[in-house]
C-alpha cells in the first residue's frame, strides 16, 4: 500500500476538487491509501453521497488554513493545525507515509518542506521542478525554479540528475535531453558557475546532457529537462507562461472588437480549444520538490478534480518506482561538498 | 551637425536597407551627418540613382564583414578593416562623431564597444538595453540584458538611472516607472543583491521606483523600465520573444490544417496584421548600449530600411538631448566603487 497525504485546503476549489480528485485516484490505483487533511466536518460533508473504499481513505482533522496572505516562515511556525502543516508534520513523523500533495501556498509548502522534511542523503539542496507544455504536445521540466536563488555548479549537477530520473520514471521519457539554461548556446557562455556546470554536466554519464539552451527555445520540444538556478528558472517559467497568457488575452479582446473577427473566431473555436487544452497544466500534474526526504507535489492553486487526481498519481508514481532511492544511489557516485 | 556612423554590413538586408534607411534619416533630420562604413564600391553602387544631400553623407571604406560565426573577441582583434570595427575605432578616435548604429553581430558590437569606447565618467559598467512592445501598444526597456552576467546592487542602481533617463529623453516617457526584476513582488524577495538593490532604488529620488516585478508582468504595460542582471535579463527577453514567436507560429500552422480555420483566419486577417505590427520591433528602433563613452545603437539583424532609419533617429535623439552628459551628472551624485 502506498500512503499519500492530500492537503485539501488552500486551493481555489477546496475542498470539493480535492475530495473528488482523491476518489478518482483511489479508483485508479488499488494499492493507494489516502490521508486527507483539513476540517473534518467539512471533509465528511463533501464525502457524503459518494461511494468509495473507506479502508483506504482517512481524514486527519486540521481546521486551520494557510492562505497566500500568510508569510511562509510565519505560517509554518504559527499554523501548526493547518491542513498543510499537519500534512508536512505527519509526513516527517510517520515512516510508512510516502508523500504529500498540496494546492496551497507555494511559498509555505516549499519553505515548510525544506525546513521539516530533511533531504535525501547526499543531496545538498532540494529543488523545485514545474513542468511546461511544449509546442509539439510534450512537456519540459524546469529545475530549479524558485527554491534556490543562488546555486553552485555542484547544485546544478544534482538538479540535472534528479530531474532526469524524475522525467524518466514519472513520464516514461527515455534518456531525457538535459540542457543548461544560459545566455547563448556556446560552451563558454555565461558566468563561472555556468561554465563550470557545463563541464560537470558533460562529465556526468548518468544524464543525457545536450548543451546550453537559450530561453527562447524552452517550448520548442527539443529538451526534456532544463537546469538552472532558482532565480533565472523563476524568470523563465513566469515569462513564458505570462507571455502566453497575455497574448491569448489580447487575441480574445481583439476578437470581440469586430463582428467579422467574432465570426472568424467562431469558425476557429475548436482550434482555439485544442490549443488551450495543449497549454493546460491540468493535463500534466503539478510541480514537484526533488531531493526532500519524502515526495512532495505542488498542484496549481486553481486545480480542479482532474488535476488533483493527476498530482496524486504523480506522487504515487514517484514512490512506486523508488525515485528517492534512485536519486540517492546516483548522487552518491559524486563527491559533493555540504555548505 | 550631429555626426553618426552607420555600419552598413552584417545585417540580413545589408547594405540596401542601410542605404535606404540612411537617406530617409537624412531627409528627416537636417542637422544629421552620416558616415557609412563598408565596401566603398558596393555602397556607391547602392547609392546610385538616389538623390540626397551629398555634403552630409560620407563613405568610409571598410571591406571586411563580421558575421555571426566570428567569435567576438577574435573579431574585434582580427577584423580591424570590417565595417563594424572601423566604425567603433572612428567613434573612439574622432571627438566630433557622436555615435554609431549597427545591425551586425551583437556579441562583437557589445564586446568591441565595451573594450574600445570606454565609459561615461562614474559609470562602473555599461549595460545593454533592448525594448519590447507591451500589450497596450507601449514599450518597455530591459536593462541589462546581456552585457553583465554578474552584477552588484550598485550596478543595478546605475542601470536604473541610465535607462530611466533614456526612456524619458528618447521616448518622451515622463517619470518612467522603474521596476526591479525579481522572483516575487515583496521587498524581501530574491538574493542579497536584489534585497540591497531594492533599498538603494527606493532611495534614489532621480528615478520613479515602483518595486519588484515578476517576469510574467513584463508585457502588461505597467512598467517602463525593468532593471536586472544581464543573465536573467537575457533569459527574460528571449523567453518573452520566444514564446510569442512559438505561439504565433503554432496558430499559423493550425490555421492551415482545416478549411474552416483558413476561412476564419481570412476573416481575422486584419486583426492578425495589427497584432503582428504591434509586436514588430521595426517600429521601435534598436537596443542601446548605455554608459559607453559614445552612443551605440544595435538594430535587429533583420532590420529593413525603416528600422535602420529608426535606429539612426534613436542615436540622434540620444545625442541631441545630451543623454551621456545627463547620465554623468546624475550618477555623480552617488558614490560608486570601481572594481
Amino acid at each position: 500500500m502506498i500512503k499519500i497525504l492530500l492537503d485539501c485546503f488552500g486551493g481555489d476549489h477546496s475542498p470539493e476538487a480535492h475530495v473528488e480528485g482523491a476518489l478518482a485516484a483511489l479508483q485508479a490505483k488499488s494499492d493507494l491509501h489516502l490521508l486527507l487533511t483539513g476540517d473534518e466536518q467539512i471533509l465528511k460533508a463533501a464525502l457524503q453521497g459518494h461511494s468509495y473504499d473507506a479502508s483506504r481513505l482517512e481524514i486527519i482533522h486540521a481546521p486551520e488554513i494557510i492562505t497566500g496572505e500568510d508569510k511562509p516562515t510565519d505560517a509554518i511556525r504559527l499554523k501548526r493545525n493547518s491542513s498543510m502543516m499537519k500534512a508536512i508534520m505527519m509526513l516527517r513523523d510517520e515512516d510508512d507515509i510516502a508523500g504529500m500533495v498540496s494546492t496551497g501556498s507555494t511559498g509555505a509548502l516549499v519553505t515548510g518542506a525544506l525546513v521539516r522534511l530533511g533531504r535525501i542523503p547526499g543531496i545538498i539542496r532540494p529543488a523545485f521542478c514545474p513542468l511546461l507544455p511544449t509546442m509539439n504536445g510534450g512537456i519540459v521540466g524546469v529545475c530549479d525554479s524558485g527554491a534556490n536563488v543562488e546555486v553552485t555548479s555542484a547544485h546544478l549537477r544534482q538538479f540535472a540528475i534528479m530531474a532526469s530520473l524524475y522525467m524518466e520514471q514519472v513520464y516514461g521519457v527515455s534518456k531525457p535531453r538535459v540542457a543548461l539554461l544560459n545566455v547563448g548556446k556556446e560552451s563558454e557562455k555565461g558566468d563561472d558557475i555556468r561554465k563550470e556546470a557545463y563541464k560537470m554536466l558533460s562529465d556526468t554519464p548518468e544524464i543525457n546532457f545536450v548543451g546550453n539552451m537559450e530561453s527562447r527555445d524552452l517550448l520548442s520540444g527539443t529538451y526534456d529537462v532544463v537546469v538552472c538556478d532558482g532565480f533565472s528558472g523563476n524568470v523563465l517559467i513566469k515569462a513564458t507562461e505570462g507571455t502566453a497568457v497575455e497574448l491569448l488575452k489580447k487575441l480574445k479582446t481583439d476578437i470581440y472588437s469586430k463582428w467579422t473577427y467574432k465570426l472568424g473566431g467562431l469558425l476557429m473555436k475548436s482550434m482555439f480549444a485544442k490549443e488551450k487544452a495543449m497549454l493546460d497544466y491540468q493535463n500534466h500534474g503539478g510541480s514537484v520538490l526533488l531531493g526532500t526526504g519524502k515526495v512532495v507535489v505542488k498542484g496549481h492553486g486553481s486545480s480542479k478534480a482532474r488535476a488533483v487526481a493527476k498530482c496524486i498519481e504523480q506522487a504515487w508514481r514517484m514512490e512506486e518506482g523508488g525515485l528517492p532511492a534512485r536519486i540517492e544511489e546516483t548522487v552518491s557516485r559524486y563527491e559533493h561538498f555540504e555548505e
